[in-house]
């Protein structure tokens, strides 16, 4: 092992602490730390979800790895030896305001993907346009968790948590300008939302969203308690 | 006069350059000082609309006004010498999102009044129970002009601005804690709308709203041009 | 019925519709509203929460309303015509940091009574005494969802999100000085979290936590869905 | 149809209940999605608007839209089917402080041109140089609506809503630096302005400043009500 | 001498170094600190001038020192022991925008004071209604050094910047609300001006600016050169 | 004449009313606006002082340029047409606390050659290093206005403060990183420096500080009165 | 016990593993909860170090607790069993900007006294008078450690850094108005000095930095390893 | 010499002052600028310490000076004749939260080497995974000085400074995204912990963590005083 692997500490005993496997974010890491990482995890036979994988950095990694792992631009994720599992069809919403916030929304279906979970998407229903979303509103009255993705638009969690009663994971996202100031506007306004209980993530942190959805699912089907 | 007179330099002109009388905004004045922007225009015979006076500012000018002037203490609004004027009925409406912006949307109210405005008034409903905005819809259609004054459920330009096809003007307010930040999350929510031409003015500025009601009506009524 | 009625449209069908009773924020309302908006739900016979009731607004209150409703002045909540409901015994848990974080735990707990749900209450286990949350951690195991109270101490739900794999959600509070900045930097601290999935709510806001898991509650266990 | 295509729901009935055709804000879309969109309003017959389309965007786009759009690089706006219409002459006005804040002015011109608005065009007129203002004002009596577009040299929209009394829509640009902030100087300063019933949008928003000044055209000459 | 004397040590070198006395920021001082430094000041028969002094600070001042200090409570100054000075008449104009400004205003006409100098004083010219200051442009470029104290109206020293050629110090003020700020919009509104050569103090910083028009007065006038 | 040349109407009273030639700000232009400028100012014989031109800014302009304009790129400044001008010697000194602040430094001493002034210019004396300051004081004593140009080391305006009696102009810069923020904590802290009397300009403005010394000197030597 | 008790959960082993006791901050607690701290500690025979305890604070707590506490208003620090411990005489210096910086350095020093070490204090050295500086720094060069308190005169730690080679750590005081902001400008000015390793604590946080003082002393002079 | 000589003042008695010596903070320096600083020191036969020089800065520098110089891309520091000293060995200990943490960690560890101080390197350690850090605590309690270097598992200093009594400093990092703004939520996050004695270093910045760290040493081990 080269002298990066002492800066790496792997967390193995997350799945059986928390249900997740250790999932890695990419931004910020080197190439050379992303491949050492990728390693260990192969070493002992452990799944690994990746997020912000940008492009250039899939291309570094794509001469080594690209026939064990699977990638998807959009979303910027990649997965190594994702178990199959089936946890839930229909069970949780990803919604998106917009077109830009796509995203983000595809990095939490691409997370709940990557757990076992098949939600049912939604996109391009934002305030604006208030009648796309009313068409929609007796089917999302059917789910039990709405991952609820928007930045410009960001009155789609409040206005969603008047209208249906199940638990409502704001991720606010960094689409817009000026004043939307890098997604602070949307993270804030659903903050402050005046409909009783809408949460929230950091912003474009699809991961995040699906993570907490499946604890929910998990506490409340044997997953967690 | 005294020496504070020099303090106050009164823009007599503004009536025939704008179509608006001087206003005062009293709260960072003293007491002596709006008692002497009163006799000058007494002096002059001229009419004012006074905005932010608190009851404890009245209560200091009221031993020697209180006959001379009307002073509403929700809106926290006075009128000396208001003129009687008929300029609209019913052409705007002033509609807020909940009980707590009442405040700022009286003082838009007060402030049409004093031109000869009668606004429809529409009072808390907000997006969180968005069945009772939907309910006036068709009746918000009808309005040249919308005030949608609105703080922690600062949605609700933005759902208007995506429902009818006025003019619409939003006062964020200062009502909500924590991440409302004293009106800046309302405001920046109204600015960033995806909802076209949504238009903004300060914080719990209901003045200034109904200012540029005004402003749109007398450019299209002959007042202006 | 006075004028003061006009200023308000209650929400009638939110308990249908969403699983909650109309709640009132008191901060920024006057007596007169509130006492408005009482009278309207007792006249139809519903039931009410009401937050943010200060001491001094619950004096106000009190020589009509003090037999009819249950005041606390901790959490400043008071409920009208509180149906008996049994909902839950322990499947939730309010934690604290520190001690005070109580009022904001305390409007969570009080919420939750409202609406028959028995929470574990745990206070005063912020992780700069690490051994007073470590204790408590298979306790908290036990715990569907953990609504984390936490100011000055902001660490303690990202530690917790690392540790259990329940449903988290963190009410950052305006407990601290200086760059704890009202309680924005332990909002921020929860939302960067590098524990996977812990949520959200506005600075204090121990209502919205009570009703997120609420809403987890009911999306599992038939309330909504 | 690609999957892509479920990414998108048009607001089909944008212009019958706003006055407004779908606007397609393109800076945080990616290539394949504007591609699509262009297809389905193609395929629909419907005219578009794109905003905020940059020269390389453009390109991406070219080889198979040149033909069918206009596009301008300095307002990075392009039509898809626009439609003829005529809707005023010298109406409106858009005004600038700088040569810097053409890009903004110059998206409010082309939309104004979209919606077949032929607005006064009046640059560089900003109050460091005050005569170049003076001079116009006269010209900008006349004015129904001035849209107002200035960033390093903020004062333009106070100074003109004390000169006169038209609609006034001011629209804060991010030139500038250091405190300037990106347009937020900008912006705040137009909305604390002292001058009565200055309206703001947000940051270099001169799409929404348009949609503005013909939702005031529209509510006073038919179009709405 | 008491403990408290230790706590203070008095630059008792100021006046031969940089040509002021010593002042003394009240706001944050106990009054048996400012007591201490008074007597220390006296004992060594010491000018001194002392800003935002409270009117309660000074009560309890009063008592032992009003025979021997000069409080005006506009400006919340006072002086001990100020020497009779004649430095300059007319030279200096501080200028306000409006009424609301004068108490910083007059902080700086009493430091000028202070020091010998008379300033002309010319108050309420903010550009809302531009008449006013225009009427006064004849008189403002006699003077060598302007002082514009401006807060709400906060395009005063830019508009005053491109008009006149003299130094031009701006004094932002607190007045206004909501994104006023405190003062601070003003003070980026004045610093990111295009008239060329505006300079800034700190928010209601009069005495800055009065120390300010000193130094280059008596850089040129032989005091410090 | 192109369709550009509406976009701009260059201020050709600003010597006769300011003192000052018109100057460009040339990072938000494009290369044909700024043709454009230059070849106006040309064609009326007028001298132009360029500032933020970048290198590549510059390459686009020289092939036609070059021969008649005098381009530096540290301080990113080029002249047309500069009028010989004596004005003063060793009255200003322009002083950087590091050698990172130099770009601003030199944009304040090349808008001073450009006036005919001719500073001292004393570099990289932060107060981390005091004693180079020290060094300087008799020196920096002997100059009636100093530019004191600082972004890490910010103390240096306050220290500078303290230390002599002419008119001090703090140019905060954009160096360092983190907490510095772009310069706005280099900006704030010498606004609310103990030293009196110290001014401030926008971040990384040596224009504009030269600008405000060349009003003292003009103020005081003939040039404005 | 009441049940005000459950709030509480003291941190018994603090001293035996980081070599402090439980601290309280009381300016966030209620007096019966305060009330409840002292008792349990009483009761459990341990000495408590009381900060931020009002005056207002103090007389609620008096009547009961004045014989066994020694209370300094001051520094609003309180002591309980403080047991007699002798650690250090003029190791650490607390020196601070300003007279108005006492209290948060008088918070240091009743930290450092509790736990027996004896500071050398200085006071009022800030840099705008830099010869009071100079004449303490072959002083200051012989201590260990250098709590430098500042406020307004937020160059102080910086100068320091540069003069002295101890332990520097600023404690920013939130004296000062306007861009001061409560010591957020301090703050950040000492974190971005060019001085090399000078550490900050939070706004007003004199404890904080006694504690780390303390740290310091114990890592070396075996208290901790 | 150049011209270029003349921007640079090296601080050549800041060994003997402070015990350090002169670094280079590269970022905003060009690289002639930088290669000047070289020359001046070779000539006079010193020691340099360089930070964030970028690869590309090496790259420019690296044909005339990679003989003389050690550079190392992770840290981006290079050395010049930097003298062998062997002042400590795992005396100090460097953690990080996270793998992202390590250009920052690295940069400590990088200038404690230039100083001859052998640190102990544990990476990886963040609180998300709790069991990481609580494996190491009797190892950090053995060293006298930890510095913990974390981003968006900023927790980490707080958790430390709870568990262990040696000298505590926190380097936030840039690491995260959204409300983690650029590290200063990490900065506030240690600032405002509970733990006891928690010191900050401005974001990034490990070499001055390092200088603090070697502050600490020199004071008790005879270096400075």
């Amino acid at each position: 092992m080269t002298d990066i692997s002492k800066e790496i500490t792997l967390d193995l005993k997350r799945q059986s602490r928390l249900g997740f496997d250790e999932a890695i974010f990419c931004a910020q890491k080197s190439p050379p730390q992303i491949d050492e990482i990728l390693q260990q995890a192969r070493a002992q036979d452990r799944p690994l979800l990746l997020t912000r994988l940008s492009p250039a950095g899939w291309d570094a990694l794509a001469p080594a790895w690209a026939g064990a792992m699977d990638y998807d631009p959009v979303s910027q994720t990649a997965f190594l030896n994702a178990p199959a599992r089936a946890a839930s069809r229909g069970e949780i919403a990803v919604v998106s305001a917009g077109t830009s916030d796509i995203p983000a929304a595809k990095e939490a279906v691409r997370t709940l993907h990557y757990y076992g979970h098949e939600p049912a998407e939604i996109y391009d229903v934002g305030v604006a346009g208030l009648w796309r979303l009313l068409d929609r509103v007796d089917d999302l009255k059917e789910r039990r968790v709405i991952i609820a993705v928007a930045g410009m638009d960001a009155a789609l969690p409040s206005v969603l948590g008047g209208l249906v009663g199940g638990l409502i994971i704001a991720v606010p996202t960094s689409t817009g300008y000026g004043v939307a100031e890098g997604g602070a506007t949307a993270l804030k306004s659903a903050l402050s939302s005046c409909a009783p209980g809408v949460l929230v993530c950091n912003i474009d942190n699809g991961y995040g969203a699906a993570c907490a959805a499946i604890r929910a699912h998990n506490a409340y089907s044997g997953g967690a308690t």
